[in-house]
């Protein structure tokens, strides 16, 4: 069904007002689109997302919400469009739908999702792995690979409008790339493209346009990406959360200027040869 | 329990990286904390958000989500902090509590929270008022009101990583403004301090700096307010969502520059005055 899907942007009219006076005028904005993650038939959650690399969303959403540990785990999938949204519609292998399905029926209360407050924060804050990864990334390779990324952002370059996660491997100068109008939704695109490919998260460093909130972080951490940069700035509760799961926090990434939050030890300077 | 709740920013410990040298310093960032939403117990929502202005966020949600029409719907309140994160507890008053109950049951199928992927998608479009509001609005009272907008914002100021919406009527200088690591948060916050304080939101202009989601529209449409203008661009959903509910959706607010992409009548230009 895939061909019935819509565009990830379009072209829509506008009065533009320019020079203080109003006139007709075009520009091009991302599309957003509710999207359903079923498993086994029943919704785990409803997202607002870009309609573009959906099977890439619906298997790293998987792997970042701990449904899955690997692309294994993935049975089969389809996409079911219609005018309310799009359904991306998986069957969980290896025992995972089964494990799904109990997790389910557990949550269920007597009235239905009537979990009380303190449950419902508590199953906000699963737990998350500890990444002991001897990775280490020079500081100017990071800035280069930060500086490539606008570069691989097709639908940004039309909209200004939407966001991108990106992989990159230090000694490699390719970047993995998805774009979305949400950045959490660009990360889990990004987490199912690199498990598609086979391209393993510890060897890298999680490249975001965006801030950096604590969902980022424990999507980073669930696919045990080490390194999380970005080119705003963090929360507290992010930093906090990269701390304890030892991932190492870069953000407001600007030019050749940076800030390191936690675990710093994988960042190299170049150390000068100058001899006094 | 209003004094144990962390403070909605802090600084923090980082190194930084400034003319290619790394150096210990210091950046103020926004507190991000889980919080629940309960109606007579059961939890209707958890978001991730700032932790200030509470009891406006709670109201705020209500209306947004429907669950109320006025702040005489809302019962009692109390915030209850835990490790966790914090809850923000109502009962909803005039049988509200009731209907929202009977919802909860009818939404839980028989193996709990299992949805089918397009009830699913229908559940998240629920219908929308269509707003006939003459309201009209000059051009450059909008980009003056905007121009206005960054001096209040203080944990804008201190951070420059949070949202703000803010409300304003035409013929008024005053701003009222709400802040949020999330936009939508930002503007639950503002829908609950308009109807605290007796505002009207039909009267003006809802002002994001952030750009134009779906959620916003949606939430600026169940207030009741004609207009939304935002510094960044909107999506194609939110486009069409404007259209359909009667908002007029300005966007891309650049110095005096800005984009109308519906209902335009409300926005007016100065007529010159001038004779040839």
């Amino acid at each position: 069904m895939t061909d019935e899907l819509p565009a990830p942007s379009i072209r829509v009219p506008c009065v533009a007002r320019r020079n203080d006076a109003a006139s007709d005028s075009f520009r091009v904005i991302p599309e957003e689109t509710p999207i359903a993650f079923t498993y086994g038939g029943s919704t785990h959650a409803v997202m607002m997302a870009t309609p573009a690399d959906l099977e890439d969303f619906s298997l790293g959403f998987a792997l970042t919400e701990g449904l899955i540990d690997s692309a294994d785990e993935a049975g089969e999938f389809e996409i079911v469009s219609s005018d309310a949204g799009i359904e991306l519609r998986s069957w969980l292998a290896g025992g995972r739908q089964e494990a799904y399905a109990a997790r389910k029926r557990s949550m269920a209360g007597p009235t239905g999702c009537g979990l009380c407050g303190i449950e419902s924060l508590e199953q906000a804050s699963r737990p998350l792995p500890v990444l002991d990864n001897a990775l280490r990334v020079p500081a100017v390779a990071l800035i280069a690979a930060m500086d490539r990324l606008p570069g691989a952002q097709p639908l940004n370059r039309e909209t200004r409008a939407v966001h991108a996660a990106a992989f990159w491997a230090p000694g490699d100068d390719a970047l993995i790339v998805r774009e979305d109008v949400g950045r959490h939704n660009a990360l889990d695109k990004l987490a199912g493209a690199l498990a598609r490919q086979g391209v393993s998260a510890a060897q890298g460093v999680v490249l975001m346009t965006s801030r950096v909130s604590v969902e980022l972080v424990q999507k980073a951490a669930r696919i045990g990406a080490p390194v999380i940069a970005a080119v705003s700035a963090p929360t507290a509760l992010a930093v906090r959360t990269a701390e304890k799961c030892g991932v190492t926090l870069v953000a407001v990434v600007r030019g050749r200027d940076f800030e390191i939050f936690t675990h710093p030890e994988r960042i190299l300077e170049q150390v000068s040869s100058h001899v006094a």
